[in-house]
């Protein structure tokens, strides 16, 4: 693996740059996409430096997933919403953009599903969510 | 949780359906998605009578994303691709089809991704992706 230490994820684990943190553990950070494709969409990272799935051992994946179950469960009490889809992209071949591992979290149905990456969403109003989300954590 | 043990993965688990199996292990279970979103479209379940990510205990799941590891690594060296998608629905109303917990691995970018659960693929040609695949694992 060739982890670029460079990408927007390690910088804003490394707090160079902010984010709208919702949850953060010794291992995880969760945060908003601020493309949101769908209110309220949030993305779970581990600190652990891997580009894709297949880089990151079992023991730092599971608190990945830990925190995975965490933000399904506050998006889905905060938000009132019964569904939430789970997408993680492995490779710029499949559409990944940032080279680090991240799960998105998309309060949303499929067929509801906005395209990943698009367009910037309201900042202020992705801020409340982030705090209201954050709350439930 | 309301499990229901009559859904169609409860059914292959037990046997009382077939499918194209990819892996086995005490935990877990892989096998082929016959309405494939693209060539190689698998999915991996957990043993374990989950219908979300929300209904399976932490020791559980870690065996079902190890399966994903193998599973997302057998798919690149076999099908020579350098994208895998990874996607699971939680719900009906994100668009879950069967409620059992599952793991879709799509080998191919968002853009070129086929609608979900649309038609049924190729039998012949997902059985011998199966059994290509399964020889990696």
């Amino acid at each position: 693996m060739n982890y670029d230490n460079d990408n927007i994820f390690a910088k804003i684990l490394r707090g160079d740059i902010p984010c709208f943190k919702v949850f953060e553990d010794e291992h995880t950070l969760a945060f908003m996409d601020i493309m949101p494709q769908a209110e309220g969409h949030t993305l779970v990272i581990p600190k652990f430096a891997a580009e894709t799935i297949l880089d990151i051992p079992a023991d730092q994946l599971i608190h990945t997933m830990t925190t995975v179950q965490k933000v399904v469960s506050a998006l889905k009490s905060t938000l009132g919403v019964d569904g939430v889809i789970l997408m993680q992209l492995n490779g710029s071949a499949a559409g990944q953009s940032v080279p680090h591992l991240h799960f998105h979290l998309i309060p949303t149905h499929l067929s509801n599903l906005k395209r990943h990456g698009s367009e910037q969403g309201d900042m202020d109003k992705i801020k409340a969510l982030a705090e209201k989300i954050s709350a439930a954590l």
